[in-house]
């Protein structure tokens, strides 16, 4: 052992990783037949990526361990370094804080005589003496490899605590600077890194950087499956990892196929916006799912040709009818089939023939009944004749801008710009109900089912460059690729706010899809950060999806975050408040000139600041008036209304007065989100819907569903980099 | 200095406490004029109460410092002893860790100048020379005194992580041991006192019996204003606390004014079922509120009599009027006030002479619009001539078991078993609506604003004893007298659901409610806790609010924790899954037997287990037959129900097949909780609606409303121990 072995630590700085280092330490490891690396072996990793590690060498004999103690200084830890052990502590293997030269050596021989006895025969290549560090706040940096996302970096703080309180976020790897800074206000206990009981904040760049180095590492090296820098010491100067884990796995991934961009692009338009439909199964028998589908196409308006497709028939329901789709003269975009799973292969292959760009599989008894041999076969069939797959065990879609209803359900046909998706039937039946219940205009609905092939990203890159579609919403159970996912939500989520219920939150949830679907459920942590990371509005439950898919493409986009409440109802004030607290929302500190500005249109007893409360007794105009202050004076952003029914003024009075003096703004070029909660009785019905109708997102009976609607924008525009 | 200053620890048994050795204590330091209590004094209150200290002892030279430190054995810490030093760390008044008999001497001297430079003419009494404790889990057992609480308890882990994550959970002092108990489980990291990475589990007995002693400790004693233990040092053996903070207020707090319960309940008989109604300000005027009142009792179809009271008018509306009350020849139980502010005192001293039991004051212009005086005034007029205030500025209320609607508000008369209250006239509106729209049968509404008197407790107090009311829900702002509420609440929680809303959780809306009434929003920790003891049902929204008061009454109570879902749509039983572990219901884990008994009536590819996934396609019998089985097997408790609208089973159809099995099964003598979720078209609003009107609550579109109904009925049935 010489001086050379005493390596200085690397300077975290931006030069260039060593890759060649990297691949040298694995090269070894790989033939060696082991699957994790050593402390030295670590450092050469840590080093070539320029993440700082603490002064060391590795020692031979206790001589060497003393003198190495003398060049890093003491006081010491040392560690034993041997390829077998992956626990170090556990076998007696680690001693920290050794503060003499006697220390050292004592130490170095009982480690020794430890791990001897916790494994005999253990290969020992000897044992790293280590600068031991203190002080700062220790923190972990880590990485995973997660069966849908790939390669993802984890943070949070070190100690048994934070571990019990699960207190730790992941962003996708590479993360940037950004999505480095975001992990350290991303954990429950952020404000430990700010400095405590007069502690000194941590270096929030340093810490920020060596969270970039990990993430850039694993994702340069796929074969690293799971690295642990635990701890890493944060202090106010830097951040040095004390000790360093790393698990590799050299078994090649099955490559997911993904079909390029254009091509996505391509075939989903032939598919949701097609010239000529074909209906396999087409029937004229009552009850029959062929017969739906097939007078959904037509009572639903669909104005492109339709082909039913029937082994016996001339004509169905007055159209021609063909055998197989490979008699029919002209091109065919779609597929519908309305035909028994076992037949669904063989017709399959004759729609590949005829070189049509996607198949809506309706049938079920494939993966969701066990038959994944079946959903397989199907998976080739589609992927060798280049025919993407919608389904199986789907309820069809709807496309209603072409007046396309592919479904058995029952036909849907109000215009708007949401663009709905389940992977679930009984979730599509709802959010066809609620849509109809509530005149909510879609651009599409779309059934995923099994997702052979066609999944949520398909759809979003789709509906990304559809000039019909603004909103997008999408109920999961599993994503098959959430790294694919992820990438395509945070592009599209840029120019188009994407909103997913992830079902399966829960662990008893995600049982209940394992038998469902067969998915195997993430950890739901993991969803949550990547979302945020993607720029997704999270639904929480089935009525936000619909509330949200229903209030967000109608809501002005806030140009930024100070809220104003206005409100004739003081206890709706408070409830109001309680939400946007809840929802993120910035209660806007009112300035006094527009403090004294609101007192001008209030009764002396009112209350002005934030909410302005005008008091119950109020007539239209003093609604009027504070309705537009606060659309007119630019410090407002975005305005929470809260009505309370009155003989002075009544329901359907406040909300025309209210949509009036949203048009007249509008008229002068202002427009800002306004939500409204209304208390009363059951008038406050129709004045919401007329409200609603009107582009103000309103509730009957509730203070929290309009500031969630107004919170869900926020979000959009915030992960957009709108605000 | 002698040995006998050197006291052994008390050991942790019942014997009773020492009160008489705590007021000798507290009498010197209040004759001494001080706040706070000395380490030797907080030692001398817990050894009267049996609270366990460290070994120590007193010393005034470095000479006796180190006698006592051999005699509690090293290592010792050493605090200063002085009465005008509070904070002993930032002093340099507190040295660790001290081994041997120099470290103790030459620490003695250092501590003495530290606290001299700290503090010059600091009154130093000595040393003190304490045990020094170490290993098991730091907590902190403390007290705090509420303005509306009164004396509470609070316990959490030890350190800064926790301070950072606020979590601290709290109880009503005294606390009885199993509320003690419930605490060492009400905080997120309660795992870490189960024992993490191998470390011992704490004595949960020694640590509640230390969290039973405190809050008898400032039961008995009102002058102790806070106290702190901390830390306390709980191992598998014992809970010792190794620093003794108490801070005292000897100022007397005003004591609130509760009438007997028997007066309460008298009174509040005569207010809400009252026989003979005054309404003074009675007017025959369109728009008036005099006219409103009058309109509403006799179009509402009250049956008592009814006396219009107005200064010049012979009759109003058909009916005799008098120019006040003390011109009606028969009693009057209660007074409606429709008359401005600035008469009310008058009219009041009126209703006292002629012994009115109750005034229901719906005038505003008292506290709310900054008339603390005028309302001041009515308070000393009611406790003056023993006359109950609601109000002022309110609605009024409704019971419409007597057709009585004392109120300018519209009427409503569909009769229930639900009473609700409101402290905002806007929430009552809502409560209205939504109960008018969803035809839900109410016992009262009630409009508390001002609060000047009656409150939610005298509301409890009276709903308690009134047969016409099995659960009430309300809407809160502030408690005014917490510990009155929630003795009450415990009370009648065991009876009856107890439901409420508080706004205010956030400290914006907290923010809000000060603006709106005037009153300080107490820390929602405290009032989470505080429910949660007394077994109330804490709605999270209105929605929730108005939800579970319509849901909860005509459920049955569930006789044990065993929930399965049976679910028509796969996707619907993973988001009810999700909706159970929010709800914190339990899904039964299916035994063998039963799940082959449900297989039975499932296609082969329906998923046993729980949810019992029946799939899409079935026709009702199916539904009937799993519904049948779930209700007879006694192993389940509660059932939720996920429809899946189908052709073959219509929204109606499956309305009508669980109402009848549920009746059948009625018959039997088999009743439990059935709620449902259903997913389809716009005809699963009716199905959803007939379901409702048949007992069984039942939403469309949503799959986390009706389980959170369903949480609700739960989390009364722990709270009031039947479960």
């Amino acid at each position: 052992m010489t001086d050379e072995a005493l390596k200085t630590r690397s300077v975290g700085t931006d030069e260039a990783s060593d890759r060649s280092a990297v691949r040298k330490v694995l090269e070894k490891i790989k033939a060696e037949g082991r699957n994790a690396l050593t402390a030295p072996e670590g450092k050469l990793v840590c080093d070539a990526y320029g993440i700082r590690v603490p002064r060391e060498g590795a020692a031979r004999s206790a001589a060497d361990a003393v003198k190495l103690a003398e060049q890093v200084g003491f006081p010491v830890v040392l560690k034993i370094v041997s390829p077998g052990i992956l626990h170090k502590t556990e076998a007696g293997g680690v001693l920290v804080g050794l503060k003499s030269r006697e220390d050292v050596s004592k130490g170095y021989d009982s480690i020794l005589a430890n791990v001897k006895r916790y494994k005999a025969g253990a290969k020992i290549e000897g044992v790293q003496v280590q600068q031991m560090l203190t002080g700062g706040q220790e923190v972990i940096v880590g990485a995973v490899t997660d069966p849908s996302f790939g390669k993802l970096v984890a943070f949070g703080l070190g100690g048994v605590l934070v571990e019990v309180l699960k207190d730790v976020t992941f962003r996708l790897a590479p993360a940037s600077k950004d999505d480095a800074l975001s992990m350290l206000d991303g954990i429950q206990a952020a404000e430990m890194l700010k400095g405590v009981r007069g502690g000194a904040a941590v270096n929030r760049d340093a810490l920020a950087d060596i969270i970039v180095r990990v993430s850039r590492l694993i994702s340069d090296f796929p074969e690293i499956d799971e690295m642990d820098l635990n701890p890493v010491f944060a202090t106010d100067r830097e951040a040095i990892a004390a000790d360093v884990r790393i698990v590799v796995d050299f078994a090649p991934r099955p490559e997911r196929y993904r079909p390029s961009h254009e091509d996505i692009v391509a075939k989903m338009n032939r598919i949701m916006k097609p010239d000529a439909v074909a209906v396999i199964g087409a029937s004229s028998e009552d009850g029959k799912i062929g017969n739906s589908v097939m007078k959904n196409l037509i009572n639903g308006g669909y104005q492109g040709t339709i082909y039913p497709i029937h082994p016996k028939a001339d004509e169905i329901m007055g159209i021609e009818a063909y055998k197989s789709v490979k008699d029919v003269p002209g091109e065919i975009d779609v597929a519908v089939f309305a035909i028994p799973a076992k037949f669904v292969a063989q017709a399959l292959i004759e729609c590949g023939e005829k070189k049509i760009s996607g198949a809506v599989l309706i049938p079920s008894g494939f993966a969701e009944t066990g038959n994944l041999e079946g959903q397989t076969e199907l998976q080739e069939i589609g992927r060798k004749y280049n025919i993407r797959l919608m389904g199986p065990n789907i309820y069809g879609f709807y496309y209603t801008h072409k007046n396309l209803c592919a479904t058995f359900c029952t036909a849907y046909d109000v215009k708007g710009s949401v663009a709905l998706s389940s992977q679930s039937g009984g979730i599509g039946m709802a959010i066809i109900g609620f849509s109809r219940s509530a005149k909510m205009g879609v651009s599409a609905i779309v059934g995923l089912g099994n997702k052979s092939d066609i999944d949520e990203d398909d759809l979003l890159t789709f509906f990304e460059q559809d000039d019909n579609t603004h909103v997008i919403a999408q109920h999961c159970e599993d994503l098959k690729d959430g790294r694919a996912f992820a990438e395509v939500a945070k592009r599209v989520s840029n120019k188009k706010p994407v909103i997913v219920l992830k079902a399966g939150r829960t662990s008893a949830g995600a049982r209940a899809a394992t038998s469902h679907t067969g998915a195997l459920a993430g950890n739901d942590k993991i969803y949550e950060d990547v979302f945020r990371q993607s720029g997704v509005i999270r639904a929480r439950s089935l009525r936000d999806l619909l509330d949200f898919a229903r209030g967000v493409p109608i809501l002005p986009t806030p140009k930024g975050e100070n809220v104003v409440i206005i409100t004739g109802a003081g206890g709706s004030g408070v409830l109001l408040s309680d939400a946007c607290v809840e929802n993120g929302l910035k209660l806007m500190a009112m300035p006094d000139d527009l403090d004294q500005a609101f007192r001008k249109f209030i009764p002396p007893f009112g209350a002005a600041g934030n909410p302005v409360d005008i008091t119950g007794g109020e007539p239209p105009k003093t609604y009027q008036n504070t309705v537009r202050l606060g659309l007119e004076d630019k410090r407002i952003h975005s305005l929470i209304l809260g009505y309370w029914h009155t003989i002075i003024t009544p329901p359907m009075v406040f909300a025309r007065l209210v949509v009036e003096v949203k048009e007249e703004m509008k008229a002068k070029g202002i427009e800002k989100p306004i939500v409204a909660s209304l208390a009363g009785d059951v008038e406050v019905e129709e004045a919401s819907e007329y409200l609603y109708a009107n582009g103000v997102p309103a509730y009957p009976y509730s203070t929290e569903i309009p500031v969630a609607v107004l919170g869900a924008k926020y979000t959009w525009a915030r992960g957009a980099g709108l605000l």
